[in-house]
């Protein structure tokens, strides 16, 4: 079989507009053949980290070659850049408001390009929706072969957003917050096992965790290793600390949500000293 | 024109989070020729029953060959186990919960397997995100052509759960109940043709149906002919009996929805019997 | 690469339901190779104007050959006949309800068929759910290469509907409504630039529009040219005048939504003459 060029989306457009559907045919009638696969359009609007948050979690498991086309604009319109990113798998093509960042973290080899060179662009090219006539268009002619370079000059100065860390606030005490809550009400941290060497799942069971009034004990390996209904914290999927209830909505339960605080307390397995 | 594997997916996965994309991306990730189709991502979460309403209303008019990944996964991490199912036309990929009941009920020949053949999922393999490391990989597998017996042995223990069904109560009268409420606000009952001969499309204008305190007469082939605004019954493209408005919602009108109850008196035409 | 045929859905089906999948089927079952794309799912149920702009915002961006099926269809299993319209570059199928009405005013070259030839529908045939069962099949066959006249004879009398258009109320005032309010709180209203020629992009500074109580001075051309939270106006990307907001929602500022008056007041330039 032939070889397909795949191109995602990922945007803040939700689904209830016409504009994924005039994106996705900008790119097909440019490049026909194209596999257009949707990662997410719920992306909170405007929320350029969110959308960061949205593409990490889902864009390594595609196969090399994949154009991954991440759209949240707030600055449509105006100066910011238009930038094709290229790693040693993919291709990103974005606005340069900081929506990549969390692949300019991960990704050793990289490298970045304005999306200047106007004849790719749709005409008449409008103010307000570039995705249909800049970011589209570049998309499909970078699966349909054209190098990043044809687009415009390499730039070293893209802007990057450090996401929220962790801190640690004491001594016993790694502070970190919800990124975003998930379908099923579990709230996903930013605290990594590098943030919270407690948090390597081996022999961690007494891990102490508070997020708001609540203290939660342990971490386990699975949402069914809990009672139903139990809040109770994981590794989750993505690699971040989440705290979730087996079949429930730890959300819920500890009406609790996006930017929460969520403390992980280190010394916990030390008799009383960090418990109130 | 060469032959695409088609893969459809139902989940309760929302289409908020990255976890419709990160399936794909696994999916094509293995075979990038897959065309892969969503047939819902809707399921109340963690309802088994409703995924297989969902899986039964569509998957029958996919063209032979389609492999159907189902993840409806409240078990997840746990010992349940994972499955290949093989009926006539289909492949079938979910975990083995229930999730395919209404599968088993309506294919005569069908056969299961295990699927624990560890070299064919992702690794590191999560506890916590199976659709991605062992459900998608398994479907894109089949896809590719690998023998359901290469996945695991075959058994014959899988779990089976049974729709609620409708019981005659009394001998003029069949209970059901609603199974779920749709878009438009129709009410589609567990009960079927088979269930109240009456239902019958023939010389049935007379049935009465009861919902809540609400009596309902006759039943109509086309939700047209009732007046705008107007409560009746027809057989649905489901095949059980529903509860309808004309352009409008009978769920609002009746105040009724999911699990409410449904009476159909059948002794209707006889002279007043089992009318209040 | 081979040639494959394009199919967009554009519905009222939402996404909770089994109803888009089983569409797919049907389409994927009589022709493998098809690329179906959503165009959107969320149209307001059963109405036709609003399955209209969506489709009208979206379909010229595709390919030529592509076959545009748009179901909205609040009197399936009426005598409504069910059309296949022919223009340029695309085929369009269709209730026969007006919901192709911004295609017939847009398009030059248009002919109409009727889709009654039985034969290419799937049989049993339901009264509820012609997507299925008429619809889908026909955009299937007609993706296949089977000419429009196949499907019927061709007709005159189908339906159009008149969007509401703007009314000049008096010598200096426009008075438009709100179409319909975007993802991100946006008022598209139904005037154009040749409704009022001082929309033109140019000069137009000083216009003034009033939404409710609220008077909106000047047009800008792209969102980010506002202050964060000013509420202005601007020619979006669909060809009408927008009620919109830097980052935020205008929909919510103003309290105005779906079919909330908009009045452009043309006299504006003019000292004080419609101001209060």
């Amino acid at each position: 079989l032939a070889y397909r060029p795949i191109i995602t989306l990922t945007t803040d457009f939700g689904l209830n507009d016409h504009f994924v559907g005039t994106v996705k045919g900008v790119i097909l009638n440019i490049l026909p053949e194209a596999e257009i696969v949707d990662i997410c359009h719920s992306v909170i609007p405007f929320d350029v980290l969110d959308g960061s948050l949205k593409l990490a979690a889902a864009y390594s498991y595609f196969p090399a070659g994949t154009v991954h086309l991440v759209v949240v604009d707030p600055g449509v319109g105006s100066a910011r850049r238009a930038i094709v990113a290229t790693t040693e798998r993919y291709e990103f093509v974005a606005p340069d408001n900081g929506v990549l960042s969390l692949i300019y973290q991960r990704e050793e080899r990289l490298r970045v390009h304005c999306a200047s060179a106007e004849h790719y662009f749709l005409q008449p090219l409008s103010q307000t929706f570039h995705a249909r006539d800049i970011f589209a268009p570049v998309a499909a002619y970078l699966g349909k072969g054209v190098a990043p370079s044809k687009f415009g000059d390499q730039i070293s100065d893209f802007l990057r957003i450090d996401p929220p860390r962790p801190q640690r606030i004491d001594a016993a005490t790694v502070r970190g917050k919800v990124l975003t809550v998930d379908r099923f009400g579990n709230l996903i941290s930013n605290i990594t096992p590098s943030d919270a060497a407690a948090l390597a799942p081996t022999g961690s069971a007494q891990l102490k965790i508070r997020v708001g009034e609540r203290e939660i004990s342990g971490i386990k390996t699975a949402y069914a290793e809990g009672a139903p209904g139990e809040v109770f914290a994981i590794l989750g999927s993505m690699g971040y600390l989440e705290i979730v209830a087996n079949q429930g909505s730890a959300a819920q339960i500890l009406v609790a949500g996006r930017n929460s605080t969520v403390d992980v307390l280190l010394a916990a397995r030390a008799a009383g000293a960090n418990q109130e």
